[in-house]
């Protein structure tokens, strides 16, 4: 199987490209418009055709690379049924599927940080990672401050959607702020601060006094990223 | 298995974490100094314990944090048998393998970047992955300019010795500066351009002509990774 984690430095954004092998069909996630070059090198090198491009949410930090991929390779871009963005080619259901050449992702509804958040999980009968977005970050969780945020749902997305999967689920977050690229939801239960050993209600009071500054993006970003990533 | 990668975005610098399982020993390769919290913490969550904590060279760019690691976790380091850092707890030649709770490193001796370069290849029977530090990124390759590097052998490392493993052996490099985190031997065989379609005199040519600056904390960090990253 063919992995591959980009990081976007400028937003701390992680991009994921999953195929089953070289010459196969592929799927990106939370693509960075600005890295298309790197994508479409990256996608020579191994011989993969792109099927599908799939955002977690709608941005507020940097622009998505949806449109500019779809342009360029004719892919189909997914998101949320629930995303205002209306360019997208499909928008996917709480547990729909898509597979691609062997390799299945199923979508799961995670609202929280946004009120269209998914995640995606990879594996066919027993889950072996899952792209979380926002949803759910590396001893962290993303900001329930904007776009329909919600720090209650935020709980309830982690603990009863993403903490029932199995404990050696691999975590990939869509950004890290530190350099760590990966974790488990094993190791989360354990060890994030905001939620081991948190009830819901000191989660809620810690997410609502976080007082964070808006991404510096944001104005251009949510826009940008309506139109998936491409000027109106 | 648990497998951590981790970024020094100071130094632009992998570490990597291996171990079976939670709660057994582990490996740690090309820590740095400054980020031994992160490790410590990492560890405690996992509940591992640390067996070995190897240099695949002596950095230039970073100071290492074998020596640390010894203090606190009582581990066994690792470099090169050529390595002209005294303080290494045992050296280790072409060949050589260390194995912690059925996981296997089997030591390369890949000179080039340093004369004293080494790549760790993990798997039992079958290569899985190869960490290389210096001696071959992702579609580039160490400088040759210091310590003992010799373009030449930089170019026979690569093409006898980490071409020689799988096609499919994973890539884990020592830094990459634009966010990719890994590539596979047959990747880079193929899209490495200073490798990809080159001779071996037209390698050397390209090295020769790099002209790079020294790199920033080059004084400071050969001297304290000779005394394994401790103030002697």
């Amino acid at each position: 199987m063919i992995f591959r984690q980009l990081f976007d430095s400028v937003s701390s954004t992680y991009t994921y490209v999953l195929a089953s092998g070289p010459g196969r069909a592929a799927a990106i996630i939370d693509p960075v418009r600005e890295k298309m070059e790197d994508y479409l090198a990256l996608f020579s090198a191994l011989d993969l055709q792109l099927a599908y491009a799939l955002d977690t949410h709608t941005h507020a930090d940097h622009i998505t690379g949806l449109g500019a991929l779809r342009d360029v390779t004719n892919c189909t871009t997914l998101m949320s049924e629930f995303t205002k963005a209306e360019c997208v080619s499909r928008r996917l259901r709480d547990g729909e599927q898509i597979e691609f050449d062997g390799l299945r992702l199923t979508a799961l509804y995670t609202p929280g940080h946004t009120s269209e958040s998914f995640s995606y999980v990879l594996g066919s009968d027993t889950p072996r990672a899952v792209f979380t977005g926002d949803a759910l970050l590396i001893r962290g969780t993303g900001r329930t401050d904007f776009q329909g945020g919600d720090p209650g749902k935020s709980w309830d997305s982690i603990a009863t959607k993403l903490f029932a999967l199995p404990d050696e689920t691999i975590l990939y977050p869509g950004h890290d702020y530190k350099g760590w690229t990966s974790s488990s939801i094993g190791e989360e239960k354990k060890a994030n601060p905001r939620i081991a050993g948190k009830s819901r209600q000191e989660y809620i009071d810690i997410m609502n006094g976080l007082n964070l500054p808006s991404p510096k993006l944001m104005d251009v970003a949510i826009p940008a990223n309506l139109a998936c990533g491409r000027p109106r």
